[in-house]
Parts: C-alpha cells; sequence; structure tokens
C-alpha cells in the first residue's frame, strides 16, 4: 500500500486533501472550515465555532510552562479565532486528555488558568470531556459566540484593492519568548546549578506563555462604527496569516519593513540571538494579535486607534505578497507557518 | 504538596471538583455542565454543543478497530449526545493530534469514516484543527444542533414519579463485542498462527466498532408529538446513566430485570464469557441507545414506537434505585461506569 508522509502536504495542504468531497447537508452551514471560526446560521443570528488542540511535546513544554498559564493559554488561543470574526465569545468548552502523572492539584492548576481566562474575558466555560491518555497531556478547546448581526461578521476574504493592512499590536515578541525559555531550558539539562535568568524579558516570556486576545479591538471597531474587510489572528506569523487573507481574498499586498511594530525588548533580545527581529514578526507567530483590513475611507478611525499600526496595503493578486524594505527593496513574502509534523 | 490522585475522585466527582468556583457571565448559557450537551441560547432558539475526546490506548485499539470505523463511531458518539437532547445534529467539528507514524492514506481512511457518519446523519463538517502529538492518535470531536423550539428540549433532570422508563434498543452488545475483539487479540498475540473467528458474532462486534445514533427515535418523537420528560444517551451503561437522571431529577426507580432488552447473540456470547448478560447491559455502556422517561399519559405513544422498550417506572428518590430481577429479588443499582483512569 502507498504511504504518503503527511510532511509532503504540509498542515494546511493536509487539511485540504482531507476535506476534500465532504458536501454540506444543512443551509445554516454558512462558513465552513477554512476561517478562523466556522459559522452556523442560528434563527435570525449565526453563531461562531473555533477549536484548538494543545499538546504536550508539540504547543507547549511543562519543563517552563506553568500549569495555571496553560490553562489559561488554551482558551485565548480560541477567543482569538472568535475575536477575530469580529465576534465575541461567550463560551468555551474544554476538553483535557491526561497521564496518571497529573495529579488533582495539577489539574486544579490548569483549571484555575480556565478560570482566570474566563472571568477576564466574561465567556462562560460550559462543558469539555475529561478522560486519560497513555502518556502526556492533550487539551482541546472550543469558543463559541453569537451574534444577530450577519453583516458584522469579518472573513478573511473580504479584502479589497486599496484597502490598508493593520495589526493591533507589536509581533515577534512571543516567537522570541520561546526562544529565550528553551535556550535556558537547555542551559539547565546542561548545568543544573544554572539558574534561569529572565531579567529585562519578562514581556517576551509573558507574550509566549500567557497570551491575551484582542477583546479591545472588537469592542473599538463597535463603537467607532468600523467595520474591517477581512481580519484574521496572528498565530502562524504575520507573513503565513498575511496570505491566508490574500488568497482567500483574491489579492496581493505589500508590508512596509519600517511599519511592522517590534517592541523594544523584542529587539534587544534578537539581536542576542542574531535573529532579525522583523523575520521573527514575519515567521514567529503565537502573537494573538488581529490582522485586518480597513478601507480606505476609513483610515481615520484607524489614526485613533490605540496600540494598532497601519503596516502595508492591499494590492492586485497580479502584484504578489511584497515586503517592501527598509533599505528600499522589494521581496516577494513566503508563508512560514510552524510546521508541526 | 499535597498529591491527590485523580482515581480518589473519579470522572464524575473529578469534573465536579475541578469546574467548582466557575461563575456564569453569560445569560445565553442555559444549560452548563451536567447533561449531554450544554445548551446556549441564540437569538430565539437555542444551540445545543457536546465534546468528546477519543484516545489511542484507552477507547480505541487500532490492532483491531479499522480506522474508517474510528472515524465513524468519533462522529457518532457525539451525535448521539444531541439526540439525547430530543435535538437534530446538524454540524460537527473533528480534530486530531497524529504522530508521525500515520500516513494521508492512513488519515484518508479516518476521514472517509467522518465522511460517510457526515453523510448518513445529514450533518455538516464546518471546521477542526489537525496537529501533531509526539506518541498515539488523539482526537476530538463536537457536535452542534439547533431548534428554535426551546420546549422540545429534554435535559436529564425532568423524570417524575410515575413516569415509565423506555430505552431505544438492546444493551450490552458494545460491551461483549469488546470482550471478544480482545480476547482475540490476545489469543493472536499469543499465537500469530490463530485466525481471529467472529462467525456468529458480527452484531455485537458492529455495536462495538461501528455503532448508530438513534436519529429515528427523535424523529418518531416529533412525529407522534411525545416529549420524553428526561434522556441520556447510554455511553457508561444503563446503570450508571439511568443514575444520572435521577440523580439530577430528584427521583428513584426500578428497573425490571425481565424487561431489559438483550440481544440472542449477546446473551448467547455472555454465556460464553461466563457473565450475566443483564450485568452487561447495566455495567457494560457504549450502546448509545436512548434512555428516557415519559408520563403515563404517553404510554401509548410508546408502545407503537419501533424498537423500544418499557423497562421501568420512576419512583419517589426514598426509594433509591432498584432492580426488580427475575427471581423476584429487589438489588440496589450501583453505577459501574468506566473509570479511565
Amino acid at each position: 500500500m502507498k504511504r504518503t508522509d503527511v510532511n509532503e502536504l504540509g498542515e494546511f495542504g493536509l487539511i485540504d486533501h482531507l476535506v476534500k468531497g465532504f458536501k454540506n447537508h444543512n443551509k445554516s452551514t454558512l462558513k465552513s472550515i477554512g476561517d478562523d471560526a466556522a459559522i452556523i446560521k442560528a434563527g435570525a443570528g449565526s453563531v461562531a465555532i473555533s477549536t484548538d488542540m494543545l499538546i504536550e511535546g508539540i504547543h507547549f513544554d511543562l519543563s517552563y510552562c506553568p500549569l495555571k498559564h496553560l490553562g489559561y493559554k488554551s482558551v485565548i488561543v480560541n477567543l482569538s479565532d472568535i475575536y477575530a470574526m469580529n465576534m465575541l465569545p461567550s463560551q468555551i468548552t474544554f476538553s483535557m486528555a491526561l497521564s496518571n502523572r497529573f495529579s488533582v492539584e495539577a489539574l486544579e492548576e490548569i483549571y484555575a488558568g480556565v478560570k482566570k481566562a474566563c472571568e477576564i474575558y466574561k465567556v462562560d466555560l460550559v462543558g469539555g470531556d475529561t478522560t486519560s491518555i497513555p502518556k502526556g497531556l492533550a487539551l482541546s478547546v472550543s469558543a463559541l459566540g453569537y451574534t444577530e448581526k450577519l453583516k458584522d461578521i469579518v472573513y478573511r476574504n473580504g479584502a479589497k484593492i486599496g484597502d490598508v493592512i493593520c495589526v493591533t499590536g507589536d509581533l515577534g515578541a512571543a516567537y522570541l519568548g520561546l526562544q529565550l525559555l528553551e535556550r535556558e531550558k537547555q542551559l539547565f539539562l546542561n548545568d543544573n546549578s544554572i539558574k534561569p535568568d529572565f531579567s529585562g524579558n519578562q514581556y517576551v516570556i509573558e507574550r509566549q506563555l500567557k497570551p491575551e486576545a484582542r477583546k479591545d479591538a472588537i469592542e473599538y471597531f463597535r463603537k467607532s462604527n468600523l467595520r474591517p474587510t477581512a481580519m484574521i489572528d496572528v498565530s502562524d506569523g504575520l507573513s503565513s496569516d498575511l496570505m491566508h487573507i490574500c488568497k482567500q481574498s483574491g489579492v496581493g499586498a505589500y508590508l512596509e519593513e519600517s511599519k511592522i511594530p517590534l517592541n523594544a525588548e523584542s529587539k534587544q533580545l534578537a539581536l542576542e540571538f542574531n535573529m532579525d527581529p522583523v523575520t521573527c514578526a514575519l515567521s514567529g507567530g503565537e502573537d494573538y494579535e488581529l490582522l485586518f483590513t480597513v478601507a480606505p475611507e476609513d483610515l481615520d478611525k484607524i489614526r485613533f486607534m490605540p496600540g494598532a499600526y497601519i503596516i502595508g496595503e492591499i494590492t492586485p493578486e497580479e502584484d504578489g505578497v511584497k515586503l517592501h524594505t527598509t533599505g528600499g527593496n522589494i521581496h516577494p513574502l513566503k508563508a512560514q507557518g510552524w510546521n508541526h509534523f
């Protein structure tokens, strides 16, 4: 029998391949696979649902990720997907498969993080599943949101030529936080007497271990009566996520390198690691900022949006997706999201 | 630090313990943890969501479970939860964490099973997550349904004294199928030349590997204008699942041993295994039949329901949950669902 390795297709190629041939049977299925969340018609309104698995040894390392932070982050990454639809999440389900090395006290820590996220983001834990697994820890979280206003929902596919590309905050820090945590882990493994030193790097560590979702951005959009034309959350990296918008909208784009927001701590740390901080922003991922496009006439509303940055513009599809470098060069962007296989 | 083993609490005790202290923030959360599915208000109607994880080495054994059946079953167990709310599921999400031992062809098999279930039950695959895991295979599936008629939703907590207890089909077969598969696996492991012999046992094997959900029962309820007072799907075993209804409804119950439906093949196989077939029905689980209660005045509607059996009656809480044996004895029932930890 033929054996094709999953790496030959990559994550998105694999999903496309596997769901090919699935047909929808219900008119209530408004948006299926391919956006941050699925959209399901429910009476006069719509429900959004997103789901993510977090696997020990792949998405988190308990040697430096506190259980409470893990619980918190597992909720945040799902809420972020609902915000990316320009909707507000209101419920989550939380499922957990755990090996017998986890005590009740350890689980209490995870749930303390889940509870904290629920309280801060005002969402309710409504269900889930708890079971065992031979080895490790696997979390599966879903988030649900509801809106009466179907027209408010923002997909990845609405970007138009001339739209302005914006992002809600600085990028690359979560990735650099991970590099730092991994470096300190290796140092510690080589010499147990070395105590990890994170002084001056609290920001990047927190961006990695305890990210936040940009609920405030959605609230700002509502308050200022602004509807982005397309939106996605930055989970795979600015480059890969912008390409999702471009591909689904049938457009091109350029990013101004000099406009990509970078935190000072990130820049400093990137230097230490001999990395380009812009590359960290483009390919890092896990920042959970919102990347969105707005029509040119809404530009003024963005100028007054706290923490928002204008970083580029949507162009015709044939122009491709490009980076205008600070040095005056133009490079095609590559999708360099993480390949977990 | 104190270390409490999760086994000290059991699955349900553990969940109760962990979610203690969670408060709801949204009026749209109509039913939270504690039923087959959560119910969320969506405009004038309501959405039900259920979720289950299926873990290799815990819930399935790929040495005898075909991948296509696994995909099929992973959908069915979730649809069953939505039917148990007296609702019709319309969408699912399907998430999968897989180790690198799985080829694209293997995943195609799993998805072929998912697709088959979607086609037969007319539900749409709308989302999910695909990622890797260091070892094994973990599936996480959610099902969603919507109804405009909130009054049609049936919870576990509506059973009243005098209500009749019914079940949609025979019980214990899935458990016996598992025993048979495990026995043949051991024989094969001891002697590779032994070919598993399942002749005459197709029914129990299919009940274990490729169960169906009782959509037809919900359709019958609608057609006959019958609303059960309480309902649950038999996933943990008749005994444990009846106790969920009794506990949440604040009632007792008795089951007539002689009325518990058993398939002829199950009875024969139970004898072979030196087991009591009624015990298999009470404690086996994974039958995915619907266990429900109806008001006495609706009894006639049940008599004409294809495949339905009347097996007992709801009694006052102080009478407990009991089994009236064929021999004329009365035994208290014990919840003996599977403890996966």
